[in-house]
């Protein structure tokens, strides 16, 4: 990681808000706070690969981590994408053991570091941290729940669908936004080779998808619900 | 659940011997026992479902519970299978909200449940509790993004190999085995239809698989590990 620092106000006050530190007591806070390392990745730079010793946990204060698992032929499957604010569940290694997979930062990132031991000896002074963690794990198993069976029941322009549906604030209006990331990081989060991400946009265009760039419009929302 | 009752002396044993209650303080397994009930449930009972307000923590004694998620439309996608010793983990809600997906006894199971609230509150007094489920819950995350991983990276017949290849224990020579569950459960944890899962088997033949039943005979480990 490069510049590594301790945070400054503006790192502490996101740090605050972040889902891990947001949820503790005053003295957790303070304890966790004291051991923060705050560092600016460059994109495409590894945070840490699956089978190493896990020595640091890790949440994103800006910016995207892709966590991904790696094939014996090196083919990588992305497993979960994470923003601002998130703790990398992959990260959370109390046990002393490995990391079970890759962290990458997916564009330049803000990121806080905490070393493992020292968590572990804090979640075993207080419980609040333990719980803190155990709440952020619990939403992420049953994000990694949600992912396995979106692929499972799910066609590439039906979960496309679902992602713009999900995104698009305005009920059963016609909207626009823009994609949170580039279409690669899009196509990994859900489970598709870049090329289906490009076919399932093309096939959703008879849906009244428009997509240009990062800039996606909707003009049917109840249309895109059928698919 | 049929026939709720204190532990007896097996289910004691059986308890403190699980994943959970194993990596506990003698204080923690006291109390944690203490809130304890076993219960039998008949093959296909529903324990929990996704949406129902969270209540009860559960941990399989012995037998085998799946757990899967509901499209609007019915079909259901299994995303994990929890055999004897394993903690539930899409049942560890600590923040009393709801089961984000549904668990269903895939054969007649023994069940250990613990209310949830009472094991909140145990969590808050005792960080080994708090910090054990966070060591279940991030092994449970870990399983699920392999569980990813091998859907987005290996065909049904690639799946089908490498479970049986983790499940044959003479490195390298002819090996037989009977499959731990039914194969409709199996085809589930694959994320196969039943169908996709007999087509895999009858295509592993060439390199040397013979099923009958439960029963799988492994010619040549070594050409099961080039499919």
């Amino acid at each position: 990681m490069n510049r590594l620092m301790k945070p400054g106000i503006r790192e502490r006050e996101t740090l605050l808000n972040s889902g891990l530190l947001a949820a503790l007591g005053v003295e957790s806070v303070a304890a966790m706070m004291e051991i923060a390392v705050i560092g600016n990745l460059p994109a495409r730079q590894i945070l840490f690969r699956e089978g190493e010793p896990a020595d640091l946990l890790h949440c994103v204060l800006s910016g995207y981590v892709r966590v991904y698992k790696l094939d014996p032929d090196g083919r990588e499957a992305d497993v979960e994408l994470y923003g601002p604010g998130d703790l990398i569940g992959a990260s959370v290694v109390l046990d002393g053991g490995r990391y079970t997979a890759t962290a990458q930062a997916a564009e330049p990132a803000l990121i806080a570091r905490f070393d493992l031991k020292r968590v572990r000896d804090i979640a075993n002074r207080r419980p609040d941290l333990a719980v803190a963690l155990t709440h952020a794990l619990s939403a992420q198993l049953a994000k990694a729940f949600a992912s396995l069976a979106n692929d499972r029941l799910h066609t590439a322009p039906q979960r496309v669908a679902r992602f713009l549906l999900a995104h698009c604030i305005v009920e059963g209006k016609p909207a626009s936004f823009r994609l949170p990331y580039q279409k690669s990081l899009l196509a990994g989060k859900l489970g598709l080779a870049p090329e289906a991400l490009s076919r399932a946009f093309s096939m959703l265009r008879g849906y009244g998808v428009n997509v240009r760039g990062r800039l996606v419009h909707i003009n049917d929302p109840e249309a895109l619900r059928r698919v």
